[in-house]
């Protein structure tokens, strides 16, 4: 009966990160594959708490349909939060998600025909490109460089595809810690890909999980405050600095987007979870959001100096990469004569596991020379000891 | 910068429904418009020992990311119920899914291609229609009668379009107490459907969200269990017989199919809410879901014969409906010189809320002799209260 199926099936590809999250369970495994939150620094005990409140004063609203935009006090709370943050916004402008995935997923469909032309990164986020995909459009990848995408790249492009009268879309950026780069858009280009959304009349969808992981550095600012004119469409997620189990994420655009936005929701999950909405509105009411926020800084980048430290040491001269300044991870490249698809069977052989490059690439050759070495969820000392085993095989290759 | 847009815009209509889902909140509204189980049967006690015990014992797991797929244990109790129901099946062949709204939208993905025929009952549930217009599919809706679609008119259509050397994707049937007809499809017509799922080949999409809430008749047979090739999609809901907003459902399908619908869901949402399947699983676990299934159908029941009273004294004799043998809804039939959009502002002004039926056809205007009363979500005094003073708005019109 395979001929019943859409011609869209063809662009769900299964990633590769599926497959592997079910190695990672195996403990004897040191993993650098899964790019989730260490649930060691999740604030449970608080969770608890708030939870334990919400049974017994709200019991019957947490268990009811909620509505499709979402919860108005965590859409409020959302509002200060932007507007704390340079971004002149009211709540018709949002919108809560099923996680930031649901968001990609319901953008892909409000905007996307097949065979329309949406910018990407190369390498960039699976999910985020594979929600792009699996409503047929034609995918141009830009190069990324350790401050974000190649903005020349970007312009030849879009030229290019004016003089054939064709458009983009939209262009789809993780600016702050891109998965798997790590890198993040600077200033510069971020004004210039604004410049370029208003001349060559496309969106910008600002994706921005890892914004809050910025170790080093709390000048954080999204590139929507820069936007005049409603170019950036602005994801966030709470999965990654408080705890994605909830799936709850939000968009932030032009009233007539989110309406429709909304009524593409309707059809789509009608409503995300109830529990889920509620217990972020309590933690923000209690400010654990922020207390979070504050609190996983040292945690992660401890893990990321530690890593940064172990990759100097012991992964050989032949080998490259950027130490990013926040995020979950860092990616390498590894010298010509090493395929990563090869190294990481060895790699698992050896109780060792990370994501091959060819995960971030529309075409997955691309990618056979690049490892990404998540930091996140594993501890120190594993870390030290995993890279420098997995150094060791490098070396020996 | 409307032009940027899709074209599967123009089917993502606003269902009125969420427009009524406001006016309900007014205090001094009696609302037949709902549609929703009601709060006060809701295990609320249960459902807080064991998110309690949760809290305590599994903190961590709770929020952090889950699988695509969803809860293995949560699967495994679905193939127990599902095999204790005549289903013979495997956790291969099941997928947890967000709400089974999302059902919907995944299944509408993998299949439709523009232009795509499906057929639909008429009239239909609007939230399951509204996802498959969403993928431009061609609707076919066919008439329902007082024992489930028109099969004979069924039949007229498939022959016509195998004729044309056109084809059906698939069949979305509510087969127990539709939404809005309240109609339950008869078991000759369900071996019909059958046969005529393997003569012209298509897919059947068995949606239960009301099977559970069978009043008078505990011999609930699934089509699924006639079904010998696969052709049968059972999607199932806690939503209706438990509670909604944990926001969880699941599909049973062939395994090749639920592979692709997992891999569809990886861009649509990553995976269902960690807290609302670990929730479902220790209801299972303690039998929770079964004792809550019994425990509603005398709460229901009363609410069903209240209205059926209350209509038969109240409605006058230019009005007919059949009165279902469970589910939720009531579908009332006006008389010619009334439209029932015309009369729910009337019945606004007057403090009671409906929904127009209007809002389950394809095409609107077939809807305005009808409207739909719920029962679920009204106590059994403001039923009788409110249809005294609808049936007297109705007899003045």
């Amino acid at each position: 009966m395979k001929k019943l199926f859409a011609s869209r099936v063809k662009n769900l590809k299964n990633s590769e990160l599926g497959d592997l999250m079910r190695l990672i369970g195996r403990d004897e495994i040191i993993s650098f594959a899964g790019g989730i939150p260490s649930a060691d620094i999740f604030p449970v005990e608080e969770l608890g708490e708030i939870t334990a409140a919400l049974l017994k004063d709200c019991s019957k609203e947490i268990f009811q349909y909620g509505s499709t935009e979402g919860n108005e006090g965590l859409k409020e709370y959302l509002v200060e939060y932007l507007i704390e943050n340079g971004i002149n916004t009211d709540i018709s402008e949002l919108i809560i998600t099923s996680g930031s995935q649901q968001a990609l997923d319901l953008i892909s469909k409000v905007f996307i025909n097949p065979g329309d032309r949406v910018v990407v990164e190369k390498p960039g986020y699976v999910g985020g490109i594979g929600a792009i995909k699996s409503y047929e459009a034609d995918i141009i990848s830009i190069e990324m460089e350790a401050d974000g995408i190649n903005v020349p790249e970007l312009e030849t492009h879009l030229k290019e595809l004016a003089d054939e009268k064709q458009k983009v879309k939209f262009i789809y950026l993780v600016p702050d810690y891109s998965n798997p780069s790590g890198a993040r858009l600077s200033p510069e280009k971020r004004v210039r890909i604004l410049e370029l959304a208003e001349k060559y009349n496309f969106y910008i969808i600002e994706d921005t999980p890892y914004s809050e992981l910025n170790y080093y550095d709390d000048g954080m600012e999204y590139m929507k405050k820069l936007d005049l004119n409603n170019r950036v469409i602005l994801l966030g997620s709470f999965s990654k600095f408080f705890v994605p189990g909830l799936r709850i994420g939000w968009i932030c655009g032009d009233p007539q987007l989110i309406n429709l936005l909304g009524r593409a929701k309707q059809y789509t999950d009608l409503a995300s979870s109830s529990i889920g909405q509620a217990i972020l509105y309590e933690a923000r009411k209690k400010d654990l959001l922020k207390t979070q926020a504050k609190k996983i800084l040292p945690f992660y980048r401890q893990r990321l100096e530690t890593m940064a430290e172990a990759l100097d040491k012991y992964f050989p001269e032949n080998t490259s990469w950027h130490t990013p300044q926040g995020g979950f991870f860092f990616w390498v490249k590894l010298p010509d004569y090493i395929n990563s698809r090869e190294l990481l069977n060895v790699a698992i052989d050896n109780n060792l596991a990370f994501v091959t490059g060819s995960a971030f690439f529309d075409k997955v050759e691309d990618g056979y020379q690049y490892m990404r070495l998540s930091f996140s969820d594993t501890p120190p000392d594993k870390i030290k000891r995993g890279i420098k085993n997995l150094g060791k095989l490098i070396r020996n290759y």
